[in-house]
């Protein structure tokens, strides 16, 4: 069945994080965690639809939902089975507009808008495959999924060649690490616990909980005050513990 | 006299060039030159205005736009004297503000944005002054133009410090430059001539006209094909002859 995307849709999505200090770190003392979401509408009669988003503090979100829309008309029209054929040559015809490219064209608004379409149409294809993109990625061969990548920048790094000679060399494990994952999951840490604008109390009751729930890795922010980050560190220690991992960001303050 | 920063207006504008493939070259074939330009009003009686532009290529200008407005809280309200006694300060809380900072903070629409309203400061400023840019750079002490700077990601190249070192140190020619300024104008060179789309007839007259309004420099496009490239450059040399300057810019292809 052939999926020809009509319409993009974009909701400008946002939350009031910024009330509970939720997100808070030292560069950003007050973020309203929100989204660019967006929707690609198809012609399925299923209705199958993919959705995307981007990651945005609060103000500024019109630009990236602006963005989107300026970036639309290279998806819409297109199929799903065109692009997956060659997901490289997506991601080339969205950042390579010889206009929208000089407000980028991988950087910036342009480059959050971008993420949020070709987030979206990952998200349909794993759909239409009735898979998660996890197991979509991961069922992929070598050479398939070297070509969902624009090489174009990064050569002097890392050459398809490289890259498919690097997965090849790794295919063996494959199996093992995908049941294993059923197993016990996917390594994770919890950033929930030490947001730089919490009370000492709310760091207590989050780390306690975090813990009860399994968590092994707590990330902290830091960077305001060095004693601030000292004593919320030690705290942070006293709650999980001398075995658990303690992680730091000072988000680049 | 106070002046106070009362209003940002923004004009989308926007010239069809690519009709005449003036502007084109190996990355962008059909740029519409462009600009998001935005005018400062303020309350002075005289009607003082600072004008500042930021450049683009046609698609994507309302972004552009867009950005300003996010940013022009910053702006309205205050004083271009306070802006003006700390311009390096200026600069960071525009790029500092903690949820529009996600979206750049210094790349991409926001920096094009940016750099709208800066400009359009440094426009009021000089304005204000009564002088051209330029000269209100010229008469700064180097205390005062290394204050101009937010040296915040390029200590690690050049500190305050040694700025303003250099500065002294070049200051003893400061007068003999300013007046061979005055005597023989700023070196400059024209890129109107090679415009990569543009045809043999239209590079040769271009040519003409220029050498005859007295330019020294010629830049022309390349990148697209190396025989065409080496076509092209031999009729520029031809109709420049070998005194002149023969530049070349492949826009990164």
């Amino acid at each position: 069945m052939i999926t020809t995307i009509t319409r993009v849709e974009v909701l400008d999505v946002r939350f009031p994080t910024s009330a509970g200090r939720h997100g808070s770190d030292a560069m950003h003392p007050d973020p309203d965690y929100s989204a660019a979401y967006v929707i690609l509408h198809t012609d399925r009669p299923d209705g199958l639809t993919g959705h995307g988003l981007t990651f945005t503090l609060g103000r500024g979100t019109e630009l990236c939902v602006a963005g989107v829309h300026a970036l639309a008309p290279i998806v819409v029209g297109a199929t799903l089975e065109s692009i997956a054929a060659d997901m490289a040559g997506f991601w080339r015809r969205l950042t390579s507009d010889s206009q929208l490219r000089w407000l980028g064209p991988e950087k910036g608004v342009i480059h959050l808008s971008t993420a949020a379409l070709v987030n979206a149409v990952w998200d349909l294809w794993a759909k239409a495959e009735r898979k998660p993109v996890w197991k979509l990625l991961a069922d992929m061969t070598p050479e398939a999924l070297v070509a969902c990548i624009d090489f174009r920048y990064i050569t002097d790094a890392i050459t398809p060649g490289d890259a498919v000679a690097l997965l090849r060399d790794r295919e063996r494990g494959r199996a093992d690490r995908q049941a294993e994952i059923g197993r016990v999951g996917y390594p994770a840490y919890t950033t929930s616990t030490g947001w730089l604008g919490y009370s000492e109390s709310e760091v207590r009751a989050r780390c306690r909980q975090a813990v009860t729930d399994g968590w092994t890795h707590f990330k902290m922010k830091v960077g305001d005050d060095p004693a601030d980050d000292r004593r919320r560190a030690a705290l942070v220690r006293d709650e999980i513990g001398p075995d658990h991992i303690l992680m730091m960001d000072a988000n680049g303050q």
